[in-house]
This record gives C-alpha cells, structure tokens and sequence, in this order.
C-alpha cells in the first residue's frame, strides 16, 4: 500500500507524490507515477484533494442495505450522474452553503476509487488494472431541490454545487477494500458504519460498466455510492469519513455568505483552446 | 459579428482564431482574445469543435412549444443535466453508435452559448458579458436508457456517451439570437424548424440562473435545450442543423464497432495532477 497526496506550493504551484511520514516523494502525475528524485517536508504545503478528476461519476443504489432500505431492486448496470470538476474539494477545505439555498443540506459517505490509465470497454480484468487507488468521497447533496420539480430530478444540479463533492485526505494504492468499513461521523458521533462488501457493483465491476458508456481518464473518480444512515448537516457542523488505512476526510459546512461575483473578473485559461 | 474556430495543426497541435475568408487569425485562447499576429489558410486545418467544454450543461424542457407538446409546466429553474468533455466531437465527426447499445439513438439540435469568462451568482446583466458567443449543438440521446430502469432516469448516462455531443462548426459573437430559426434535416429532410425567441429562459437568464448553481468556466457551453420535432436516427443517417449566421453542424452516426480496449494504454497527462 502506497499513500499519495497532492499539494499546493507557497507559489501555486501543484505537486503530487507518495507520502511517507511527513515527506512527499514528487512523482511526475498519477497516470505517469514515475519519481522526479525530489523530496520536500509536508509540514510547508497546503494540501488539496488528492487528484483533479476531469469528472465524478457518482452512483446511487450500489448497497444493498441501502436498497433493502429503501424497496428498490438492486440494479443490473451502476446508475449514476455526473457531478462537475468545480464541485472537487480537498480534506479540512469548508463546504459553502449555496447563497440561493436556505433547504437541507445532506452528506453521503462513500469509497472513491480513482483512475489511473484512459479506460473505455474495458473488461472487469484490465477494469481492476485501471484502477489507481482508493480514496473517501463526501457526496454533498441539496436535498430538497432533488425532486423540486415533479417532472425532472435534478441530480446534476441538487449534487453539482461548488463545493458539494470533497474528495481525500489520500489515494491508497493496494488497499483492499473488501475487508474495510466506512465510518462516517458528524460532530463527533456515528452516523454511517457499513461494510464495503456490501456492495452491488464491486470497484472493478463499476470501472468496467460505466467504462461502457464513457472513457474514463485518470483522475476521474468514481463515488461508489452510499449505504444506510445519509443525514442532514446543519450549517457549522463538521463531516468526518474515515476508512481505516485511507485516513479521514473532514469538512465543515459554512453558512451561506454574499458572493462577490466573479463574472467580470479573467477566467481559467489552463485547458481551454 | 465575428466567426470563432479551432483547428488541429498536423502536428497534433490546436489553433484557435477568428476566421475571415480562408484564414484564421489566431488568438490566445478563447478568455484572452488577444491576437498573436499569426494567420494561417485554413485549408490546410483539420476544423475541431469550436471549443473545449469542461462541461457542457444541457436543458430539459426550454421552448414553450415543446413543454405543450409534452403537457408539462414551464420550469421556474432551468432544468438541466451534464455531459462530460468526452463526449464532446466537431461537424463532420462521425456519432458512435455504443458497442453495448442497440437502441434508438435520438436527435436534439439545440442554440449552444459558449461561455467566455468564469462565472458564479452572476445577474443577468453580468451573464450576458459573460457570453462569448454561439454555437449549434446536437444534444444526442440514447433513448431507451432514459426511463430503463423505472427507479432512476439515466439521463447522463443516456446523453453522456463518447461522441453524443456535436458542437460547431464554429460560435459567432454578437450574434443576435433572438429573431433566429433553428432549422434540423435528417438526411436532407428538415424535421426541426423552431424560432430561438420561444425559449423559456433567455441565454443571459440562464447564464445568470445556472451561475448559481455552480461556476461557470470559459469555453464550458450551456445546450439551451431542443423544441418539437426530436425523432430517431437510423445507422448512416446524417443530421445537419443550422442557423443562419452561425453555420450548419452536420454529423453522421456511424454503426457500432468493436473497440479495441483503451485499458491498457497510456493515458492523457494533461491537466492532471
């Protein structure tokens, strides 16, 4: 098992690489993990969410505690939607309270599995060895804009929010997550303690169905879904998922505050033409 | 009014610019449009889709004709879902159909607004600066996926597969939406013709709306959503769809092949870590 971080330098730059104690061992990119020999001290870096997916597929119904729940079928292909790149926070990064939403506020604990090479149709075999790793995934939701409207869930859109998707503290290469629980705490109590092998798709089942319907790339996550005891967050309260070798992902939901606009300031350039 | 493409160089290279005859003027990139004093014939480019969405944000239920056809109320929100960026192709390459999809594949030729700057809690008056121009997008479907499991419609996965996003040929800034047709042929015969000023929301109202719900980044483009007419199309069907002053997007949809798995092969570095 290898744990890898990605950090923001004091200049904005970005580095990624393995941890080992308070140590990040640079590496080139997680599709390309070659070292770069350089080693710099964790202790001078802010960290970020551990990779920059392009995407977050995130699947609903995949337990089936979760399912036994709540009546449905388990589903014979994953079912999921897509929650935008601009959603991605890291570990102790706060949740903002949308300024247009005054309703309920939901977290959902999940495994996270992470990409690691371009994978489309891929078969369950090559599926596992797309894989790069394992990380913790707080699925944010704006619960009652769900079903807002009677004609058209709005998944995109009640999950979609700045903010609404935190993503860490690490990847875990190796991890083998059909002997792990995932906990999730709010406030100090438990809230969600299930077992991963509760699963409907396993990981590499999930990579080599939704790898069907669009390529992944690395550094796409995949959120494998939640299990039983999903609850409100009330402004102020702090989320704490842990799976014992990952670690914990923790975020704080902030009260709603007026925006600046950002319309008439210069846009992202990186990626665009 | 001023006509935006992107090409690919045979290098592998990308160009963006201002077309004026057979040249491109090349610029920075598409949120810094500021001329490099480079002109290239573009004879000699392979015409790419006009930008490169990180996301594209695509509106269910947005012209009145169409929400009385279906008998269901106009929106108080722009409803909407995502596809990714890899869905994302140019005029004249070719639709895929999925490996694993027999089903009908379905047609929507939609006003597509490119984004030009980032954009969050925008007013109306903010989101219309933040409007780089036009486009014409062919928001394709697999439509049987939509409803196939009756406890969660697949909207994204449906709407999401490689190729099912047609943009281009190009966006036109300054262009006047608002007293323009759409018109869609399937293999020559017109089965969409719709007037744009029959939208629900404006471009600029959901620019500002969408720009609450989450950020907004140059190039991403928002489908404005399709009005009456969507049918079906057959393996080798051609769909084109115009607007006058802004072009015809003309995509063919190409019979299902096997797909030599990406699995295995190195991914793309870009943008990554």
């Amino acid at each position: 098992m290898d744990t890898w971080m990605r950090f923001m330098l004091n200049d904005g730059g970005v580095v990624f690489g393995r941890v080992e104690g308070a140590y990040l061992h640079e590496y080139e990119s997680l599709d390309q993990p070659v070292p770069t020999g350089v080693v710099l001290s964790t202790r001078a870096l802010t960290p970020l969410a551990p990779c920059a997916p392009g995407k977050v597929v995130a699947l609903w119904n995949n337990y089936h505690a979760l399912a036994a729940k709540l009546d449905k079928p388990v589903p014979t292909h994953p079912l999921f939607l897509l929650k935008p790149a601009g959603s991605v926070i890291g570990s102790d990064a706060p949740i903002h309270r949308p300024a247009s939403y005054a309703g309920k506020i939901v977290y959902e604990g999940e495994l996270g599995i992470v990409i690691g090479r371009r994978c489309r149709d891929a078969d369950v075999e090559e599926a596992a060895q797309a894989i790069f790793g394992y990380t913790l995934v707080n699925d944010v939701t704006a619960a009652d804009l769900l079903n807002e409207n009677p004609h058209f869930p709005q998944w995109c859109r009640a999950k979609g929010f700045d903010t609404f998707c935190c993503i860490g503290p690490a990847i875990v290469s190796g991890f083998d997550w059909q002997s792990a629980n995932l906990v999730t705490m709010l406030d100090g109590v438990e809230r969600q303690n299930y077992p991963l092998s509760d699963m409907v798709f396993s990981p590499a089942e999930q990579v080599s169905l939704i790898s069907q319907d669009l390529t992944l790339e690395p550094g796409d996550v995949i959120a494998c879904g939640t299990s039983v005891g999903v609850g409100s967050i009330k402004d102020g309260a702090t989320v704490s998922i842990s799976i014992d070798g990952i670690g914990t992902l923790r975020n704080t939901l902030n009260a709603a505050q007026a925006t600046a606009s950002l319309a008439s300031k210069p846009g992202v350039v990186e990626g665009l033409v």
